[in-house]
């Protein structure tokens, strides 16, 4: 992608998103021996950032494919961003979720008037849910991570961290499907080279990490951790992109997760997710990579159960 | 107070304080049927707006009285407001709290280096452990809420809310003991004198409804509410302050109070405590009143026992 291309992805989905605050906190900043900057996308419309991902793939459809809607899989995040961006733009949205995607999250999702079907909790039934959809209306597919509108929709995020006129030296993203950290290093790598972008991942579906050292998209044997959105794979079309920009991945206990969750909740009063969490506790426990720098922190969500909490 | 006075009172203490963010919902307005924009001073130093009040009053002692260090009682934000601005500005600071303040009030006392001593959770054990410091040590009392220094200082949060170019027909702050709404007052009646001030007050804990009818300062029998801010009552120099200026106060229920505080934590993303709910509230189940009209909340804070929620 040329800057020009990438730009005009920020300028097609700007009105249609916030532009959400970055938080700061000296007392968090003492406690993780870096400048810390989080960008609060759990602030975006939808409740994460990934409206900016489904708004640039619909603004891509023409008038014939939006009047027969959109389809999606999702655990959650997804199905709220698609609902609302389609309900912005005027477009059915049908939304396959699993059968333990977050109650929150199902409530978002039926409030912006998704069309729901449910599924099992696997790639696979999602999949054929969403297929069986596609064939009944004509919807078009939008893939949560694997689909290059939605990467660098998704990508803004990080283009607005940097226009904050902060000199970053690392931006640090959660990795679950892939789509968030393609698009922030594509934006990284052409509005700010010398800024470095590093994944964060849960050590219990540390797909990411090990598809880097294997050269290869590596797949999960469980999905036993409280970050509920990272618990997809990469895909073919963000894996590329993920191997060229993406300094490392770094791998976090489920025990270092809740400990930051908890953290940015009593300190900053920020309800962010546990997927969120991961990112956050990348750069806490782990200070021999971050320390004396400064480092911004894509906040993917805020999308939590209240009713099951952690503490 | 004329207006260059209250000016000053911003002027001073504008170094030492955030001009927190105003969060404003779509979502939320379109159940509330009114324009509800809340003036985060859950994102202030301390989590709450009460550094203001302190460090007004303390940059107000000479040097001779600051070497002898600064005294309050506080269920919580009052004590970790008084150790940070204290701390901030090279003070001791003592601080009485009762043995049933918050957890994470307490961590957040210590961590900002103030001295605690325990008490019974009753007003008269607060003052005799107070007035043993003061004899003690030679420290100046702060009141949490009673002293005019600390009344001016915390209106400057209602005076950073009408600079954002709203046109307010209300601004509602919660009412404990009464410095919050008064200092809210003063600004709100100098720079926008057609906005309204409402007080927001457990049904439980109505001492000051009950106040405003009698017209002299009534008491609670009960401390029995959630709010756990709010369980005071008026002092003799605020009182005055709020017959004059406060358009009136609204009470609500518990139910109302968890189910505020539970919106505007699963849709806002934001982090506030059971007393900033209770303003929310009194929006969201009077819309006789505010139907259609432009609101500011003042969220008090964002201190909250993650161990304890109710929901």
């Amino acid at each position: 992608m040329q800057k020009s291309d990438l730009l005009s992805v920020y300028q097609r989905i700007k009105p249609y998103v916030h532009n959400t605050p970055v938080h700061h906190s000296r007392l968090i900043d003492d406690l993780a021996k870096c400048e810390l900057y989080l960008k609060c996308e759990n602030f975006q419309k939808g409740g994460a950032y990934k409206i900016r991902g489904a708004t640039n793939a619909i603004l891509q459809l023409t008038d014939e494919e939006r009047s027969r809607g959109v389809v999606t899989h999702s655990s959650g995040n997804f199905a709220q961003a698609v609902s609302l961006s389609a309900k912005n733009l005027g477009v059915p949205a049908y939304i396959v979720m699993p059968t333990n995607a977050p109650k929150a999250k199902k409530a978002g999702t039926i409030a912006y008037e998704g069309i729901i079907t449910e599924c099992e909790p696997t790639i696979e039934a999602r999949e054929k849910a969403s297929q069986k959809i596609q064939e009944e209306t004509g919807a078009s597919f939008l893939h949560p991570s694997n689909q290059l509108e939605v990467i660098h929709g998704q990508g803004t995020a990080c283009y607005e961290l940097l226009q904050e006129g902060i000199d970053f030296d690392y931006i640090v993203t959660p990795v679950g499907g892939g789509g968030l950290i393609a698009g922030t290093c594509l934006f990284a790598n052409t509005f700010s080279p010398k800024t470095k972008v590093i994944g964060a991942e849960p050590e219990n579906v540390d797909d990411a990490y090990r598809s880097l050292i294997s050269g290869k998209i590596e797949t999960n044997e469980t999905t036993n951790t409280i970050a509920d959105g990272l618990r997809t794979n990469l895909g073919n079309h963000n894996f590329p992109i993920i191997q060229k920009h993406v300094d490392q991945i770094i791998r976090v206990s489920e025990d270092q997760i809740v400990a930051a969750m908890r953290l940015v909740w009593e300190r900053m009063k920020v309800i962010i997710e546990p997927s969120s969490a991961v990112a956050v506790a990348a750069v806490l426990y782990n200070q021999d990579v971050f320390q004396g720098k400064k480092v911004g922190v894509i906040i993917s969500g805020g999308n939590v159960d209240l009713e099951n909490l952690p503490f």
